[in-house]
């Protein structure tokens, strides 16, 4: 027994080593990706007026691509979560490129997207290929969750919140245990790599704290309903207008281009491009004191929507802490709480509520506001995450209730 | 599907209103429960020599207790745990005058033991009870969760953590959801009920931190290792102990006698009861700077283990917090480093790793020493949780991994 024991410590102490090199290379990747994005988004930034009104031909571009190099890369996350489910031998490396790329392309001329979707494609396709080749996994699955930990972790620098968020999010209501040591060394790996490697991390120390009256306790309870029905209808409005469009132009040029078309009027008649890109603006607006409109996280998410149901890409996280933020902003206004904690709450519930996460929106809260309100990122994720009605921006997630698959008695 | 949302989100909140009565009841009676129990263990310190002599005929008083009122309840734990896997239909009442009265009588005459397990059988037998009587949930295993919840919640005062520790002990690598915002409320409504009640909450506020180099990483990757092991080795030993013990004493009344005899003379010889009881006074000397012997966590590993296999009642995890916390400040000194935060990282990664849970020692770690170390809380919970060897002190845990569930491919 104790042979067998110390086997298994020995082999799970050689995947933590391999995990932490496959790490520092999704960092590097992630630091490229996301460097060049922020750049990308500045320019943008500056030049609103000259750039949106090309939405609709970037537009055609992304598909082209796609359609030249490979059409099946267009699945994107979904091929992550199949692999994830072992129901996919292989994710095309064509798809790396591809998808940086495109997200770029989607963000310099302003559609309204975020940039997670890349890393965790990135991570999971290169951990997949690379563990595949070193035959190093007995289980091909648990390469996908390093690899959706690593490439989370080198993006956001919030390795814990990675590695739980790849832990959980595959299925819903199981953690995936197996990959927990690896997943941490990926992360770490990747965050400390991308980190010296000059990619910015968002992080606030929020200073406010709540007094645990009664009074704050019923307020976190509104927040978190309010927050977890936020994420739970994005989430589904999402999954509905991803079909609707699909169904309405079944070409997904012509899908794009039309789409495109009124995306690039709207973006710029509403506040002129105030709504493009990833949200950061709106972070950094509620953050920081300056105006926050009370309907900015409507407009956010109507247009996020829009824009990744027309087939641009980029993903959907940063868009979710930028309208869990705004809302918090509103919300705090509303209940006479303090704004910048009550935007943190936002930014870390509507991200869980809208993924079907828990453990990654509370860490969320740890890693990027600091630890002080930890509870109270408890208190409100746990409500959200019960009051989502269940929904998910990933398709292929999966469900799972082990008091139902045992149903004997 | 609005309707049946609405509906769904109504049941939810009808249950959590009354998880939180029923969290108050449990408060009530681990208020009574844990402040007589402190009492006597005041007692036993200032009588030790008079008292601990004595240890053996208390045995045999608990076990003609519980040989006349309900010989079923000494399986103690397992039923709540057999409860909650839906293999019982009913948790006897009379294990919660029979538990607490037992486990008052063990630590009067100085057994090394516990005092959760008490907590956690009231909580869940409350709650398993009132629960069926008002038929509110279509699913008995949530009552036990809450309950469970409840129980922990109201002895420690660690609403989230006991949360936690109730949704994950029962199947180790599933997290039962349905029970969560239930549970939370059961927790909280508990914890605050005891506090009310004037049921001291065992905290301290750690000060030191660790800087982020690679040589405190390096150095946490060792703690998580050691204390895992140190969780696994105890989970093993206590359930060979009790089988072994078992064998050669099929009578129960002679089992406890003849092994408190000899726990009497080694408790005793042994710097005169420093190793009787729950252990805080371990918790304390080591937290205040006190002298900690680098054999004090051997022997109150060993000295708890006896205790319960003889068949005396309490429970495991205030002592798994002294041997963790005591083993910590002997690493400290070894490793350089600063002895109250490894201790307090000890209290909480041995526990985890013995119950084989990790979420609810990582939340220990932020409500008993506050949040600002969250980040090492996590990393060294999560290698004890890997490096346990798979061990558990709860026999009756099921163990269940998603993956291997569906292995279709």
């Amino acid at each position: 027994m104790i042979r067998k024991t110390y086997d298994n410590y020995r082999e799970i102490l050689l995947y933590t080593i391999a995990a932490a090199f496959i790490g520092m290379i999704v960092g590097m990747i992630d630091t490229v990706f996301g460097r060049v994005l922020l750049q990308i988004s500045e320019i943008r930034d500056n030049h609103v007026m000259k750039l949106v009104p090309f939405l609709p031909v970037a537009g055609i571009a992304i598909m082209l691509l796609y359609r030249k190099y490979s059409k099946e890369s267009l699945k994107g996350m979904t091929l992550v979560f199949e692999a994830g489910h072992g129901e996919r031998e292989r994710i095309p490396k064509m798809l790396i490129p591809l998808v940086m790329v495109s997200t770029w392309i989607t963000h310099l001329f302003g559609g309204s997207a975020g940039r997670e979707g890349v890393a965790v494609q990135i991570g999971a396709a290169v951990t997949h290929t690379v563990g595949r080749h070193m035959k190093l996994y007995k289980n091909p699955r648990t390469l996908v969750v390093i690899g959706m930990a690593a490439g989370f972790a080198g993006l956001f620098q919030t390795p814990l919140a990675a590695t739980f968020f790849a832990m959980e999010v595959l299925v819903a209501g199981s953690l995936l245990y197996e990959a927990l040591l690896p997943a941490l060394a990926a992360s770490f790996a990747a965050s400390y790599t991308s980190h010296f490697l000059g990619l910015e991390k968002f992080s606030i120390a929020v200073t406010d704290t709540l007094d645990p009256s009664a009074a704050s306790v019923g307020k976190l309870i509104v927040l978190g309903i309010a927050f977890g029905i936020t994420g739970g209808i994005f989430a589904h409005l999402l999954g509905s207008s991803k079909k609707f469009f699909a169904k309405i132009f079944s070409d997904p040029v012509k899908r794009i281009f039309v789409m495109g078309c009124g995306l690039a009027i709207v973006l710029l008649v509403l506040h002129v491009g105030r709504y493009c890109g990833l949200g950061t603006n709106l972070i950094h607006a509620g953050f920081s004191g300056e105006k926050i409109y009370a309907y900015d996280w409507i407009l956010k998410s109507a247009l996020t929507i829009l824009t990744l149901s027309a087939g641009f890409q980029g993903g959907e996280v940063t868009p979710l802490f930028s309208i869990g933020s705004s809302l918090g902003i509103v919300l705090a206004h509303l209940l006479g709480m303090p704004p910048v904690l009550i935007a943190s709450l936002g930014y870390a519930a509507v991200f869980g509520s809208a993924t079907n996460t828990l453990l990654a929106p509370i860490l969320i809260g740890a890693e990027v506001f600091g630890p002080d309100n930890i509870i109270s990122f408890v208190v409100v994720c746990s409500i959200a995450y019960v009051f989502n009605g269940d929904k998910t921006i990933y398709g292929s997630q999966k469900k799972f209730n082990y008091f139902e698959s045992i149903q004997d008695n």
